[in-house]
């Protein structure tokens, strides 16, 4: 995936003052050899988990840009899903990353599971300045400036009992499961803790242990989909739910 | 995305009579290096474009596998969409396809925008046995046989004036727009002919074609997704509102 930036997102390093900032690295290379912007252009711009607005382009070479800022709208509604993803293969992870992030996911849990290998957890691009990258590319795909949540959670049985019935609360809770008998219906929803197993399924001990906590397996249908796929067809699923129920209740 | 081999999926080739056959290259390394099948074991298989059922290994060694085959069931139900899709750059088009095609899609027109780059035609993924591989790819993911069309339409408004009111007959019209004012709504589709742009939309005079033929332009909100992410998002979105109205029919 390459994704577009469609949002200068500002850091807070950024900041010279609350109206000026200087930008250097990728997003200077990409204002010089993407858009080819020029000073007086203007340009969609947002700080790291604050508004939105524009910023106009005062100087640019090289080295540096010089942008005046205005920033006067919130981001995009967050979309009320918790993601629980058995942690998939590396170079998948940074996708289904920036995927979850530019469809509004703001928490992420990646789980252990039987099927997840060990080798996994040892990769780089676990590392908390890799998945950081990672999210910054999807807000910037999708004009928003809330940075999500990623949670590590290397051992499953500590991770279901200990803590997952505290990460659900209050949020309908749904296991995707290609064996489960039951369809994903289309109830409207407020809000929605969905796990998501690896390539394989989870092992039926797994299934059983959501089970415990209340989470119904639901099948997608007799299509097995890949987890990347999966994701953001699922996502995507039940964001209509959620939309649905946010339109019945202010109706 | 790397996909799974959910389904061993046979060719007019592989077979030496009705319930046998002989498998070479990239399916039999596959069932010696991943599945590491021995004689006797079954396999989940199903036949281009015909049955599902299961497959006995009768013998493997490295250059073929010899199989028995008994092939009962008919394959998952095709989603009733139509994808017009604005030709995505080639690398993304690959994966793309396979999305596509496991999620169900039976009919596929790539075609001409003003964003698409020119080139993108020239690829080397364009030519048609690299197009059915990424579709046989889909399919054995998804465990179907019926393999989808892709049409190739490098000329915008002779597509759009002379065959694209055929293509859509008697389905709902949609293009998908981030600038529109509609939101997408979630009224049960018999069937949808769904357009969706390059990466930075369609232009003006574009979604004014599709307008002339009835196409409604609709937006999915504030975010802007890849063009990879709004496919699946965009896909799964509409085949909950095709499951609704065949709920509605069937009660």
């Amino acid at each position: 995936m390459r994704n577009s930036m469609n949002l200068l997102l500002l850091h807070p390093d950024d900041f010279i003052s609350d109206k000026h900032v200087q930008i250097r690295g990728r997003r200077l290379l990409h204002l010089n050899k993407v858009i080819k912007a020029k000073p007086g252009d203007y340009l969609k711009a947002g700080r790291l988990n604050g508004k939105i607005g524009r910023a106009q382009l005062l100087s640019i070479d090289s080295d540096i840009a010089e942008l005046s800022i205005e920033l006067t709208d919130t981001p995009p509604p967050a979309l009320p899903i918790n993601l629980i993803l058995a942690l998939p293969r590396p170079k998948v992870l940074r996708r289904i990353l920036q995927a979850a992030t530019s469809l509004g996911i703001k928490h992420i849990h990646l789980i252990a599971s039987w099927r997840v290998e060990k080798s996994y957890w040892q990769s780089p691009f676990l590392e908390a300045d890799k998945i950081h990258e990672q999210l910054i590319l999807g807000l910037e795909q999708s004009i928003d400036t809330q940075l999500p949540e990623v949670h590590l959670h290397p051992l499953f049985k500590p991770f279901v009992e200990d803590e997952l019935d505290t990460i659900a609360a209050n949020s309908t809770r749904l296991v995707a499961h290609p064996q489960a008998t039951e369809a994903i219906g289309s109830t409207p929803l407020n809000a929605l803790t969905l796990a998501i197993g690896p390539e394989g399924g989870f092992i039926p001990y797994e299934i059983e242990k959501f089970a415990e906590l209340g989470f119904a397996a639901a099948s997608l249908g007799p299509r097995i989909l890949t987890v990347e796929v999966a994701v953001s067809s699922l996502i995507s699923r039940f964001a209509v739910n959620l939309e649905n129920e946010g339109r019945s209740r202010h109706n």
